[in-house]
């Protein structure tokens, strides 16, 4: 019968993507198709299994190769279930995607959150590959975050572990309101919309800064703008690094990982960011927890997901 | 052969405490001599293997009953290798612990820093007894933690993992130095240490309260000033209430753990401490880390480490 493979699904509002790794979590073909939110969940979840037998009849591999099958989903969820309590973004209510799934697809089906998968992904087969402990963070409109423990996924009691966006840090007298609820969390600082929001604060404080002149400021303005030398800029990205630095030294008291993976599109900024990030920590964190600790960028860009997805049969 | 036995050692400076548990984690007999830390690592070691045998001889059990023996020690070590890096309190460095019991014994030997394995203690057969993921702190001299997941201990990557009290806290404005070299952490507050220097500081400050009329203030006495309506007393409880429990809403968002397992000297301080403990929290963590998850008194007291010790040949 061949080798074992491992289907990855990410499940995305408007694009379903679907790959297959090997044991190794080596991406071996990708597709994609749309996801059909608006038709309701049923045809979304037909849609899955539609793709899921294409990609494999399409590929050098037999369906009876298929070892399993897994899907991060945005959401709140039950994960050993594998039942959606809510998902926003798919309009999804008490959806029992696993069950659903293993009966049209007859292979063990499993999910997970976005954040957590691309932190498997990276763990698996990219930036943190044969790094058994590893804190992976996903900087995009949000933080998110990922715990790989003993080469595992970990989700906590209640699905919450690494929720490291919403570690609360910035000072009250400088803390704004996030979307949690709380104030001062981790991602109202060093998210794509707290570097947005910043450069704005910026330049309505009129600011001496080439940002003035953008109209719609994205966070890539902002490091472009870093990287000719704008010091408001720079002041922005140091923020950010700092407060994503302080986060990693009280991580590494409570979890202690060897390894930090940084992705997301804020990630991007690259060696600019990376350097004041790693700058920051040495100067945070405990000594003992800096020793074989290393920052370095995700790897995998958007395939985290799909290549997390297809490991949570063997990794979750 | 009858039913395995294991055997968990707690090594102090100046007494070894010895104990049998049965597979569950019941503590069946206990027995306890000098260290002997002043006749060197050699003789300290020979004291633990004659105590382990001694302890078994007068037992209703065989040394063919026991399966492993454990040992929780304090200070720095490789803990996989059960080598002591570094024990301050014995004046160990460099020794070989597991390799040398081993020996002397002819039994597996696994160690691990004391503040693991009373957590695992409480998770095996105390406070936190069924509970999968959990953590616990330690309030004595200083904080310790150890972190429970998946039912065993987790060391993290370098075994600072659960390094509880080195959580970064007290805002800059308030923070005073920690003896580990930086500012404001955890057990700045809310260890014994903390709780007697708040206490001195408000009598110098000529605060009207009982504790102006304590020669050498302890812990216990702010304690029971407290119970009487001391309003500083109580000021000083909530102070280190309030940052135990904003260190555990930060815990909630990293590791998510069900419950939270409070031991050590300060927690005898009773209702009055876990009160507050749990309003701050409730006041503090993300709701979604609230449901389901409690916070309570350790049960084991100095009976923790002997009981985790016996643990860790099943659950490290």
């Amino acid at each position: 019968m061949g080798e074992q493979v491992y289907l990855g699904v990410d499940l995305g509002g408007t694009t379903i993507k679907v790959g297959i790794c090997d044991v190794e979590g080596n991406l071996l073909t990708t597709y994609e198709g749309p996801t059909g939110t608006e038709h309701g969940a049923d045809v979304v979840l037909e849609n899955i299994a539609q793709y899921a037998r294409k990609i494999v009849s399409e590929s050098a591999y037999t369906w009876e190769q298929v070892a399993g099958i897994g899907a991060g989903i945005a959401g709140f969820m039950d994960i050993p279930e594998g039942f959606i309590k809510l998902s926003p973004n798919l309009g999804w209510r008490n959806v029992p995607v696993k069950k659903i799934l293993e009966e049209k697809l007859g292979k063990p089906v499993k999910i997970d959150n976005d954040a957590n998968v691309a932190a498997l992904g990276e763990a698996w087969a990219g930036a943190g590959k044969g790094i058994s402990n590893l804190v992976c963070y996903t900087l995009g409109t949000g933080v998110g975050g990922g715990l790989i423990i003993r080469d595992r996924i970990y989700q906590g009691f209640s699905g919450m572990a690494g929720e490291l966006g919403h570690i609360p840090l910035v000072p009250d007298l400088e803390a704004i309101d996030c979307g949690c609820g709380k104030k001062g969390c981790l991602e109202t600082v060093s998210s794509a919309t707290g570097i947005i929001r910043m450069a704005k604060e910026a330049v309505e404080r009129g600011e001496h800064t080439s940002l003035a002149l953008v109209e719609h400021i994205m966070a890539k303005d902002v490091f472009d703008a870093a990287k000719t030398g704008d010091e408001t800029a720079l002041r922005i990205i140091n923020r950010a690094a700092l407060y994503l630095a302080k986060s990693m030294a009280v991580v590494s008291v409570i979890v202690n990982p060897q390894r930090f993976v940084v992705g997301g599109g804020v990630s991007k900024a690259g060696d600019i960011l990376f350097d004041a990030i790693r700058k920051y920590y040495y100067e945070c964190a405990q000594e003992t927890a800096q020793e074989g600790v290393d920052i370095v960028p995700a790897i995998l860009g958007n395939d985290a997901g799909i290549v997390g997805a297809a490991g949570l049969n063997l990794r979750s």
